[in-house]
């Protein structure tokens, strides 16, 4: 029953240096306890699609504190079966690519 | 304190016809109550931030019903201030047009 | 042989106000005389792949000539057959509604 | 001048087993020469922008080969610059969070 979220969230009102602001969000990633993967252009999370969504509501507040305008984007892909797939997702991949 | 949220959803496992899949999402944000429009790429909806998240859940959940994979993707502006953007964006971009 | 592409592009380093950098990507989507509509959170235009490909290019180039910072969020749908398809999707889904 | 482009593109009209699909798109990426990075959601690639649009453009004829309909999603970062910023985003934030 696992869902792998991948978002972004910054704030629009705070200039073009972003990395204090996202590091207040992946903070809050790395301390929900689920599985994460930081890349360039976001964060993907695996978990219950409720844990997911109770963190990614967690890293809006936290912004909102101090932010006056905030941009979020998200992707789900939700699959009825196990879990690992933050994994297994690339492996699949990779083994074709050979 | 108003919060635009775009986002579409549909099933992955259901083959290329989804428009009943999105009926039913739309089904759920027309029952809101929230402001909402339609477009050809997804569903812009204006509400307070717990608003938007807790229909994106429902949306999901009611999808979660019967399909085995869902694509979810979504995009958010929040800017602190009155509501009525769903209108004002558009015209103001509009009148800079001209 | 469709494709409906919805995009949205701003500058990260020109503050919060974003709608006269909006406009002049909107000038450029209305001169190509594709279909396009505006929404609160993107444009949706329809046109042959390297059409539409080529617009969000003249956009991109466009902003890139004063500002340090873009960002910029594509989605694409294409579907072999016949174009119209920015009115036909929204009225299938409404028809559903019902 | 570098661009970071985060895309995903995937054919709905083939069920939901994606990953041969995915992995042509990847082959046609590891064969631009352009450094890049898979993730569970989508793939980064950077360079300069029309580089990066060439190769998405590619990926996307690739498909149309033999799928009827596809989606495709796609964030872009450009920022005035050296290069190096796959690595470098992703050690900044790693570095504030400490």
């Amino acid at each position: 029953m696992s869902v792998i979220v991948e978002f972004s969230i910054f704030p629009m009102d705070k200039g073009q240096s972003l990395s204090p602001y996202v590091a207040r969000a992946l903070k809050m990633i790395r301390d929900s306890g689920l599985p994460y993967e930081l890349n360039p252009m976001g964060t993907c999370v695996e978990g219950e699609w409720s844990e997911v969504v109770s963190l990614v509501d967690r890293c809006f507040q936290e912004l909102q504190k101090d932010c006056n305008r905030i941009n979020l984007s998200l992707k789900a892909d939700y699959r009825k079966g196990p879990p690992g797939r933050l994994k297994s997702k690339v492996e699949s991949v990779k083994e074709k690519l050979k």
